[in-house]
């Protein structure tokens, strides 16, 4: 089990199956699909560099982040994202 | 529905129908054009990075922003960006 | 109206008519303009970033700010700029 | 014996023996390989430039670091890196 | 007149006649000139973005000012400089 | 003798002598080199620009610092380098 | 006369006047003459933008300061350098 440090969280980008009704799958424009992604796990937060951070994503969340913000890691097979909690722009309900 | 986190905001850019009297759509110079979005959702500001943000703008308030500013996304077939409050120049009234 | 929020100010540059008592107008050298604005509306000022900051300048002032400061705008066929007041180095009297 | 200053963490990349099951070493993807590190050292944390600095990991901890954060070092035939706990994503367990 | 704003001062940079005593004006090396200016207008100081300046140098005043520092402007057919007080290096007396 | 101000400490590089046992000396590959130095003399610490600084090494002991920083000097024959103690990454005991 | 402001500190490099026993000047390799200058002002140090710095060196002192760091001024004749006292790594004893 990963457990992040500090105000870190760990994500998931959401695959996009992009299937038509008739069940073709398109070969979508990268650029238009949404970028959401799935919190796996999240840091404690806590006093993170003398500033007190409060975690606001929980596990489960769908989010979306910045591209390219964080460290790209393979872990028990998946395709993991670490990014502190200010890369995260908006929680998608 | 999108959450913006923190001190974040999503704002749509207006569409200018450049259109003239007589109905004929011009190929307007894009520099000319008011830039001008629209405020989609508010974060709740409070805490961020350890300093107290207050939010200045409400949903639907008409705003100038930085350009290239923020991060574009595509929602629910919207083209959408999230911004920092402080990439917000002014509201319009 | 714009409302510039937080330390924004609104200006617009003046523009100089640079005639010769006899009436022609002279190609000046854009150098040797005087690169006085007008004040147009000023922000609250308030807490910026944690930060209290108090507007030392008001709408109607000459001012001169920093070249190449700012976000130039174009707004009811107006070219304003939107700067930071600490952009703004001194007011002309 | 290394005793790392402020809250700076010894850590040992972990060698990943890529065996089939039949015994046969495989030139794996460098990339693909978990990037886990052993601590090998903590530093005390405490006051660090004026910060108070709560050190979260302990000798003998599975870790991720950024990559390419610290200094290798090689100390007693072995290839270290002396890395800020700042640099360290998250706790593996 | 021109009022700086904040912890700024309005500086002009003295001319430096370089004539022999038997009359004759040298081409001088630029590099062998002295960088010295007079205080033409000094900001109020007091709270600037958070912090407590304290002007310290006032009008008439020759001064020693970092190369390259500040705003060239043209005002009233004068040559001047606006620079923040921190790029004024030391007073001539 | 050199008195550095502040939180810097004037470190020696230790000189490796690369002897095999029967008393040849190896052209060693240089970045296999232990990076030890050794702590000539240390600053007071204290208040450094507003911080707080508490000295952690003291003459004598043997450091690891980061790779290229501080400033090289040649004192009184010796090859020295004058680093921030935030330079120095851990003591070797 | 100099007077530095702030935390700045107006030094001379010594001349290092290379003279063999026999009397012959050599030409020097550069990078081995001992980087020694002489404080010949000191400014007041006390509140430096919102932080307290308090002067470590004095009139007279022979200091190693920063290469590079700093303005070079000509002032009646004599080639200065106005560092700020954080550019100065050490006191000569």
């Amino acid at each position: 089990m990963l457990k992040p440090l500090a105000d870190r969280v760990v994500i998931k980008m959401c695959e996009v199956e992009e299937t038509t009704k008739s069940g073709i799958i398109l070969a979508g424009n990268a650029q238009e699909k949404p970028q959401i992604a799935e919190v796996i796990e999240v840091g404690p937060g806590e006093e993170v560099e003398g500033k007190t951070i409060k975690m606001l994503v929980k596990k489960g969340d769908k989010v979306i982040a910045s591209k390219y913000a964080g460290t790209e890691i393979k872990y028990e097979g998946q395709d993991l994202i670490i990014v502190k909690q200010s890369d995260i722009l908006a929680i998608v309900e």
